[in-house]
């Protein structure tokens, strides 16, 4: 079961839910942002500078943390996001690399 | 530019108009039933008993054939489709192999 905050586990993941959340433009453009940072680094939602309101960031962000590719931990008032690398090539060994070779 | 058929070149693929085309249960099913026959295998629309009209059937294929992942040959009065297996292990490395552990 995903914990309280909708994050499943790895086992959980489901790789048509992962490539549906990969699909849309602007959560890709999330993830391969994510990518290009160092491991493990953490952003908030704003710091992307989607063009998007903030009910529909919050939409985006959801389906990335639900699917699994994201873990979003929270930070007093605002939410910080990580890629879930290890997670993700242990799950779908490759699935990043196509991300990386794509961006 | 894709072929009158709407065939896109090898080159021409892009990841994420392919990660949406995967995403829809449907089409993900008819791209890993082409994985698990044999290379080559073609199989017109109707051979996957999809329940879905005519003109859904139509659609879900247009977007599989413009992706990149299949390609449609006439046979007459129907349809055959193809996996492009080669030019997706081209342009997309270990791709096929996702589906194919997930199946």
């Amino acid at each position: 079961m995903p914990d309280a905050e909708g994050h499943p586990s790895t086992g959980e993941m489901d790789l048509r839910t992962v490539l549906g959340a990969l699909a849309d433009p602007l959560r890709y453009g999330v993830v391969a942002a994510l990518l290009r940072e160092g491991e493990g680094a953490a952003r908030t939602c704003a710091s992307f500078n989607l063009p998007v309101s903030k009910s529909t960031l919050t939409h985006h962000f959801r389906v990335l943390r639900e699917s699994g590719l994201i873990r979003q931990v929270d930070r007093g008032n605002s939410r910080a996001a990580t890629l879930r690398r290890e997670d993700l090539d242990q799950r779908f060994p490759g699935l990043l690399d196509l991300v990386r070779a794509d961006s």
